[in-house]
């Protein structure tokens, strides 16, 4: 990376560790870069090198990493139950970096961002909403996996506007079927091991389990700069957000009828936590969405197979 | 097309009209087509324009009809309830037929094919096997549309080295949930006009019913050699067929495991016919199976969204 290179990036974003305004920000990252040289930047910063930045609004100081291409519509991506910008897999973030910039954030309380992590996924959802308005940018493409779908299904219903096109990934509508393995229970207690993620995010047969081991190593190639472990509030808050989140309101899945934007919904065939039947359920009452599920594979099944499933939202999203 | 490139293919096939028996019938179509001249002739023929051809079997005269590239697995397609080889969707099978085989056959005493249609799904299953045999195919990747869908599984399960993929679009497994739309038997009376295959076939959005009307012109584009419609006796016996293929056998979708295969299953989120959960279940029960289902569509998803299902279709077989 060249340093005129650094100096037009952290001049769009700011410079890592200092806190800026929208107002700060450049035009939407969505304008047609064409027009605007510095837009046009190629970015070089990766999964593993992209530093750690922060912007402010509302009172809370989000921590983000920004990388890729430097136009298109930006893809954000919202993360799963205690996990931060270091539990995404870099060969699918990496991937989407080719084609468009890619946000990582943690939310409010989350890690290295500060504030409460709230008690509901609406307010989770605000949160996210804050963070991408702070970033100047008009609408952004959003993948949410796991408790990070429920967020964005909470952000895209809440703020249309700011939402092009939706993922969700091994996730769940309000009111959904919780987990009938009592497995799950047993291997989200305390401190997660290796093996409890392994149990958690991916099918019992040798393929998944070796398919698992190589997103673990994958996941762990950032050494610097990387985020500090979820605090108990955090935890215990979000605990709190999916238990309510499982509650029915009004008529069942009456309110994905208010998600318009085109959704692909993705899941594994065997996710033992949020039971695959959440993403049929999806697919079958937001409008304009499509289902696609992986054989023999749980709640990861995108970190599974990263490069089917990068095709698959490459087509979709393009 | 050249006189030569004619001579090659009727050399490969037999003439248009005549009978050939398998062992007439050159190496296997998956063999490595650059080490055979013969087997690497550019075939131009299309949906459109591809003869109908015949091969005799087991005592059936099968019409078929081939074209496409001349190396690669094959594509066999299994046509639904009354359906004939000119009920295809010439954008789907000329976009297959770029990088691969395609083709297209009428099962036992449908339409052009001689003999008596028979009145189990395993048994059209057997006459498929038949007919895969006598063109000498060691194997094929097979696309099963609604009835045809369930020969394809029978296809697989009870010849399973004939099958190298499988895709079952619209359809459901043997004992699956029958259509809950008082609709479907009204429109599915008597000789089916454009009406009744709209509301079969797609859902009531002006969107999908014009895709279907655009699918309409394209399926009529074939104006030569087109097939006779299906027999009285073809068309109650296909019934007697699925009435039989919806009774739950032994331990409800077992028999599923047993298709090793990779498969694919593709639905729209709105099958009137074959409800959409029966594709889910398909999914849920064929051990290395993916699942797409398209927003906004019925039994013909597959129709509505050629573009998306070639590509979907094509990163599957490739």
């Amino acid at each position: 990376m060249t340093k005129a290179k650094i100096t037009s990036w952290r001049a769009l974003f700011g410079r890592a560790g200092a806190t800026a305004g929208a107002s700060q920000l450049p035009t939407p990252l969505l304008a047609n870069s064409s027009a605007n040289p510095r837009a046009a930047t190629n970015m070089t910063a990766t999964h593993v090198t992209a530093p750690t930045q922060f912007i402010e609004a509302s009172g809370v100081r989000f921590a983000y990493r920004r990388f890729g291409k430097d136009s298109g519509a930006p893809l954000v991506l919202m993360q799963h139950f205690r996990g931060t910008m270091d539990n995404w897999d870099p060969a699918i973030t990496d991937g989407f970096a080719k084609d468009r910039p890619v946000i990582l954030f943690n939310n409010a309380g989350v890690s290295s961002t500060s504030g409460e992590t709230p008690e509901t996924i609406n307010a989770m959802g605000e949160h996210a909403a804050d963070f991408v308005r702070a970033l100047g940018l008009s609408q952004a493409d959003v993948l949410g996996f796991s408790l990070g779908g429920m967020v964005a299904q909470a952000f895209a219903m809440r703020n249309p506007h700011l939402v092009r096109r939706l993922i969700l990934v091994g996730t769940g509508p309000r009111g959904g079927e919780p987990t009938q393995d009592p497995g799950v229970a047993q291997h989200s207690r305390g401190n997660s091991t290796q093996e409890d993620f392994l149990y958690l995010f991916f099918a019992p047969s040798a393929a998944s389990q070796s398919a698992g081991r190589a997103f673990w190593e994958r996941r762990h190639s950032r050494k610097q700069d990387v985020d500090p472990a979820c605090s108990a509030q955090t935890m215990k808050a979000q605990l709190a957000a999916y238990a309510d989140w499982l509650q029915v309101r009004d008529e069942r899945f009456a309110e994905l009828r208010s998600i318009t934007q085109p959704t692909l919904v993705v899941n594994g065939n065997r996710d033992v936590m949020i039971p695959t039947i959440n993403s049929f359920n999806l697919s079958q009452h937001i409008p304009n969405s499509q289902l696609i599920i992986y054989p023999d594979s749980g709640h990861a099944s995108h970190f599974q197979y990263p490069d089917l499933f990068l095709s698959h939202a490459r087509i979709f999203l393009d």
